[in-house]
């Protein structure tokens, strides 16, 4: 039996933690990153270049069987230079399509998911027009935008142009603000074929600036199915392969759509203790055409980032079922560093735990 | 915060995991063996060498802040010559104690800990005296016998010398032949200080000469209990950390100790997807002096041996929640390549899976 051979594009904690996920599999990844002490690159194979250069992608992809990605921020152009000479998951044409919002939003629009009202902003004439929306509204940069970055939330016209200049004067989207209830988010595998799974709608709660996750079986079956409708109307639009995480508002009972990645995804970290199957071991079998995995999860889960700088750690170890995730960063502020994972039968005793933990980590002991 | 670094002696399956266990915990393994491709050194920093020769251990203390070992088969005065420069866990007596079933069998009766009546074999002359444990008997040579290597079962005194001179006329001990009602195993983690943690007694049973190992909770608390002691004595009496595995017989309701492992076992495989923390990630703990993490087990759960060749992959992996481990091995009959475990919260449904897992696996289909 030949050992299947998958690159990754990008080796920050995604692909270091896909990686990991391939070993007992006994599947090779192989990332392509700039540095050799990129996360993913300490513990796998790698080859160093840009993840925009064509040149560094046909390095990677003369070494594997099938390419995929970590980060949904790199040159379509550059994976579509693969084309005909090896396969590409998800293909660079759904990238394209999360990698800019107004394309997104307009894919969620053709497919009738509910998203938030927004004018594009391409130049300051364009500004009166958001208006239209209500203040405030949100600046967003169409691309490059992660973890809140290129954002900004305005109350006027004035303060829009101000903004839109401040942020570089690039192509941009003002949203509609929305009063939402909470955030949640649907991580699903596409497989080969029609065969896919979904996990369990999660709630992303920030507290002091720290994501933390948690699964929602407490939130509606019918919420769950009419979110696994849209994302499998996603995945059948874009010819979808692999993990695609969309993150939702919740308001008024409902989901409204905010945005897409083409990829594992922060608020899927859970799943590598708290579900049967983690979202990168489904990532990787999607990738290579083999049967998915079973998503259940294993009870309730919390999951915990740590920014910065890792928390004390045995003092974290100390604390009962804690599992650690170091991602071999160095300490920078706001740099996500790592995270952690509780598991638990009982959801009350969960956030009880996940408490004493939040106390750990932002006390730092 | 430094990232720790253990050096492994030995770098098959057992030093492959343990290695993996550590990326999480910003552990750097780096191991010791004699090949590159060894199942470890595929995954982790090695360092090419003898495990017995003093030199290349030498070289791997001077990578790594503490040692440990994945095999009990090393030569201890190797080990013990990196003494006062470097920690090595489980200590050298103690893997002397293991490695050789007659310093094992007198431990275990110093401890008051039952095990089979024995006689000693250092020359045709002591055969006779084997007459008294009754026939038949089984002669075990002293050193290097694991997985039934190193055992013949015989019924007289005429084939006792005989399987005693072709197994080349080494020291060996000759056992009562016990008959029991089945195998079971108990894994234990002694911490820095007194902290230790145990995992369920686990049940082993071979299949047309495949290991499959179940957990078995439904086995009574007392005997639990009463394994418990006794491990602790021994650890206690060892000065010992790291993970400590004992095979009993259960016979007649009560255990009979068997043999003794100074590392993580086979039949603590099953902790990957089974237990809160593995038995790979508690090593690590122990030998680094960190807290334990909770050994409870996640429900049911099972684990198959897989030899010789791996069976179809696709064709398992299709098999909804089973975990597959590829060692990374090249194919060899009888050669242990992989193995794979499932859980389930309900232990007769578990026992119709496994059943399912191992058609599959005996047929190759």
């Amino acid at each position: 039996m030949s050992r299947p051979r998958i690159g990754i594009v990008g080796a920050g904690q995604l692909g270091r933690m896909l990686a990991l996920a391939g070993y007992p599999l006994g599947i090779d990844c192989h990332v392509l990153d700039r540095t050799a002490d990129a996360p993913g690159a300490q513990v796998a194979r790698a080859t160093l270049g840009e993840l925009d250069d064509p040149k560094a992608l046909a390095k990677l992809a003369a070494e594997v069987d099938v390419v995929t990605l970590e980060i949904e921020n790199v040159a379509v152009t550059a994976l579509e230079s693969l084309s005909g000479r090896i396969e590409v998951f998800p293909p660079p044409s759904a990238v394209a399509a999360a990698q800019d919002r107004l394309m997104e939003k307009t894919l969620f629009r053709s497919l009738d998911i509910p998203t938030a009202e927004f004018v594009t902003i391409d130049s300051a004439d364009d500004a009166p027009a958001a208006a239209s929306l209500g203040w405030p509204v949100v600046l967003k940069t169409r691309r490059m935008g992660y973890d809140g970055r290129g954002q900004r939330v305005v109350h006027s016209t004035a303060a829009l142009v101000a903004a839109w200049r401040e942020q570089g004067c690039v192509p941009s989207i003002a949203e509609a603000w929305i009063k939402f209830d909470r955030e949640v988010s649907l991580v699903a595998v596409q497989g080969a074929g029609t065969e896919r799974v979904f996990y369990p709608l999660v709630e992303n709660v920030h507290r002091e600036g720290i994501l933390a996750t948690t699964v929602a079986p407490h939130l509606s079956a019918a919420l769950q199915q009419q979110a696994e409708q849209w994302l499998t109307a996603i995945m059948t639009r874009l010819r979808y392969r692999g993990v695609l995480t969309v993150e939702f508002f919740e308001a008024g009972g409902g989901l409204i759509a905010n945005e897409m990645a083409p990829r594992v995804h922060n608020s899927g970290h859970w799943t590598i203790e708290g579900a049967e199957t983690s979202q990168f071991e489904n990532h990787l079998r999607a990738v290579l055409g083999w049967p998915l995995g079973d998503p259940r999860p294993r009870g309730h889960a919390a999951m915990l980032n740590l920014l910065g700088s890792l928390p004390p750690r045995q003092t974290v170890l100390a604390l009962p079922g804690v599992h650690w995730h170091d991602y071999g960063k160095a300490p920078r502020p706001g740099r996500k560093v790592g995270h952690c994972t509780i598991v638990d039968t009982d959801r009350p005793r969960l956030l009880k735990r996940l408490e004493s933990l939040q106390a750990v980590v932002i006390t730092g002991k």
